[in-house]
């Protein structure tokens, strides 16, 4: 494997310079801008990459799954390959600590890996059959038999926050390909050195495995490149991770097409935190310096950062801020993405310190350097809380805002009060469970993952994961964009009625069927 | 079982008559108006209808398995109580012959007793379990369980064409009720009292099964009526079966709500017939007789009637059509479901016909009394199809466009040009396999369904039908709304992470996982 950062724009095998190497990497530790300069890709780019796409689109979805799963595999080994040069790469792009990188490449190569696994297993293509009844009155019923099929070509948006695990070789380019669906990745500018990396390992991958060329493309650029790549006819999807703005935007673009497209866009969440009484009595110290672990991990730049503590006013409650301002007073912030990302966040909790009825509870250490956030906790009353709309925005990084109650009915009135989430998290002792239990089907309806005892940082890649949620933790709530479930956002259902044999997807014929799981007549068998 | 029709609205178990009547049946047979007028709904009784739709949300998706499947069979066994007065208030309602009605009757029911297993089986609820690994390393893994919940309320609009099987206790119903979702129909215009009959019939069934009042409402109206619907916040889903203009406009309204939410459309569709050339050959006369049979069906009346026909220009393909302008010169036109529906046909058929390049090849007989539809053959060749795109706009009623090819690839070229649709038809004998074979993934990208050697008309309801499509055929082709798949649109997954048995769901708690099917560990167990 070769570890050259050319700058080029990777169009299925090709490598291509189009001469427009306006785009920079920056490290922003430093401010030191890092070579070489990249390609940005236009609208010739953009379509090059789709007309690829679309060419291999019917050769790629009707690759065996076996073949298919060993591209996971191989591209997971590629990116092994990758070495050092890939972990010294993104910690300069990002100035996310090399233990972070080297745990999120692990998260990486196992996601393909496991996505591998779901290939395999097949249950992903829903095979079912309905036989024959042609003795059925008043009506036969005709033979059907339904597979699961590939969308078409995926638009990917590379995340600013995870270079590795949601970008350009993330769970949405994972769970794409394992669908059987072609994408093109508009890599984020923040790390296009690390994309660019990646990206030549997937194009190794995918030349060693002899898939279709356009099976995948990487384009980098700003929002017209991005607007362009969503609207082009070929592309019928579009997975995203960012900003609500950014996600709306693409959702907004996506149903303006004359064939509007799915977009799964993970946007705004604020996952909040309920503080139970006897769990704060019991260890009020413990949960303040764990809160402060999750809340500045990664300076703060997760989707499932605690931007809300929701809690009973007690002294248990002070002995919790304590600990949280101790904690807090003892991290030392790294920088975070971009400068227009700590600008953002610098922005944001200035408007927090001036809005009304919010105190300052705690303020993180002044880091040296550039593009340091000093972290950030709040207070503020639940009246005031529901009367200020604002005080429910994120905040994308190191700020969290402590709603007070009074009681446990002003707890479920904030919970009923927050738009819909990500996660949201519940620290309690046994003694705590009535009081909780009310809460549950009101969180049920709020957020796509409910956690006890824990942090909501940390998003297991699992089958029974949801990194999903109600509007505006994302633009529909039935997908998720982390887990096997994942792929489901690709797929669609298509029904072969009489089909003569001949005809068939391999998959459906009488002599495959025992391969698969399956559903016949109804009853679930097993290959 | 009452069998008075009153005219109220239907506000969980309430009547209520706010005044506002109206809206009058009409048969449209005879253009006699049926008695009682109608409330209209208006913005007081949807909200009222929401309100109550809503705080039965969180009762009505914990009720147990087996009382919502009894819930659904009852509310069958209701339906088949009322008689023969639905049968002949539908027959007045509709001009569509008894017989049709009955059958959609034994489908409609059939379909509510389906969906009764479905959530008996339990595998709606994909539960899905990945045990905790407290001793992995470097990280422990948390347990993570899985199931899906309801979305909350519903809004399902009824279809004109089928008075049953599309409407108040339709598919979009009984799919949403099995999710474990209130739902506030809106009734459709043109049978407001075979509307208001089955309403009672849930009304009834939700009593004497001690469903939460509101589980079910039914309001009639305008458009008016259905927009505040799709406003209302309570409402999280949406499914129609309609027009174009009509889904869009609701996908319109749900997408620029506060919380925007999913709308399911089943939309427009012109469902192309392939004619292979040893077909034609074998059975040309039998084709063309066949083919007037499925066009002419409930008065062409079918999301699914046969729109567009695409053949190899020949001798067999001449006799195709001799046979089917002499079986629509012994078709008996029946009265259009309602004036404007005739109107709109009537319109778009003189539309074709003055189209350039395009031929009638047969006419119907002329009917006696209001609103009969003369169905319509048209014919036109490749290059004018793909040269004018109304031509594949559909025409709601029996009117049909030959599209005669001079080669396969023209075959081709039509199945590429043509928008995303409900099916499409192959007719084929041994030795036009090969020719099938290079159509059949672009058809695959083209429609819900791909059938062989029978018509499209008759949609079987089975666990692996597909009446969906990629647009317009639909908004979303990842859904489907006849058959088991339709509980899909009104799920979402939520995840539990560590959470006390004491809080978890039910099905989730260890005593109960063995009862249902799951996947553990990636593994599929079954009950």
């Amino acid at each position: 494997m070769s570890t050259a950062i050319t700058g080029e724009i990777l169009i299925g095998q090709r490598a291509i310079d189009n001469g427009q190497r306006s785009l920079k990497a920056v490290n922003p530790a430093t401010g030191e801008t890092l070579s070489p300069d990249f390609a940005v890709a236009g609208p010739a780019e953009v379509e090059q990459a789709c007309v690829a796409a679309w060419a291999a689109f019917d050769a790629y979805r009707e690759t065996s799954l076996e073949a298919r799963a060993r591209f996971l595999e191989t591209i997971g080994d590629r990116i092994m390959d990758l070495g050092q040069a890939l972990i010294d790469r993104a910690v300069a792009e990002t100035a996310l600590p090399a233990g972070r990188i080297e745990g999120e490449r692990a998260r990486t190569v196992g996601q393909l890996r496991l996505f591998a696994q779901v290939v395999r297993a097949g249950e992903f293509l829903d095979v079912r059959i309905d036989p024959a009844m042609p003795d059925r009155q008043p009506l036969p019923r005709p033979d059907l038999r339904l597979r699961n099929v590939a969308l078409g070509p995926v638009a990917v948006f590379g995340a600013s926050n995870f270079p590795l695990a949601f970008s350009v070789a993330g769970g949405d380019t994972a769970s794409a390909l394992a669908a059987g669906c072609p994408v093109v990745v508009k890599g984020h500018p923040a790390h296009p050195g690390t994309g660019e990396l990646v990206g030549r390992a997937i194009q190794s991958a995918a030349r060693e495995c002899g898939m279709p060329d356009g099976v995948f493309s990487l384009l980098l650029g700003g929002v017209e490149t991005g607007a362009a790549l969503v609207q082009d006819a070929r592309i019928k999807a579009v997975g995203f991770t960012g900003s609500r703005v950014g996600g709306l935007a693409l959702v907004d673009i996506a149903s303006k097409r004359r064939e509007p497209i799915p977009v799964f866009a993970e946007m705004s969440s604020i996952n909040p935190v309920f503080l139970f009484p006897a769990a704060l009595a019991a260890r009020a110290e413990e949960l303040g310096k764990a809160f402060v672990g999750s809340l500045t991990m990664g300076a703060g730049q997760f989707c499932t950062n605690p931007g809300i503590v929701v809690a009973l006013e007690s002294p248990d409650l002070d002995r919790f801020l304590k600990a949280a301002d101790s904690a807090l007073s003892a991290y030392v912030p790294g920088a975070m993405l971009t400068p227009g990302i700590y600008g953002a966040y610098e922005k944001g909790v200035q408007a927090l310190e001036k809005a009304d009825g919010v105190q300052v509870c705690a303020r993180g250490t002044v880091g040296e350097g550039p593009n340091r956030g000093r972290a950030a906790i709040f207070s503020t009353s639940v009246s005031n809380f529901l009367a200020q709309e604002a005080l429910q925005h994120e905040i994308f990084g190191a700020s969290s805002l402590v709603v007070r109650c009074k009681s446990i009915e002003e707890m479920r009135q904030v919970a009923e009060s927050v738009e819909g989430q990500l996660t949201v998290t519940l620290h309690l002792e046994e003694s705590d469970y009535e009081l909780a239990r009310g809460l549950v089907p009101v969180l049920e309806r709020k957020a796509g993952r409910i956690l006890a005892n824990g942090w909501p940082t940390g998003v297991e890649v699992a089958h029974a994961m949801v990194h999903g949620g109600p509007f505006p933790a994302t633009s529909d709530s039935r997908f998720t964009s982390v887990g096997t479930l994942a792929i489901r956002r690709f797929l669609r259902p298509v029904s072969y009625q009489s089909l003569p044999a001949a005809l068939l997807p391999e998959s459906l014929r009488a002599e495959n069927l025992s391969r698969l799981p399956r559903l016949e007549d109804g009853k679930r068998l097993l290959p």
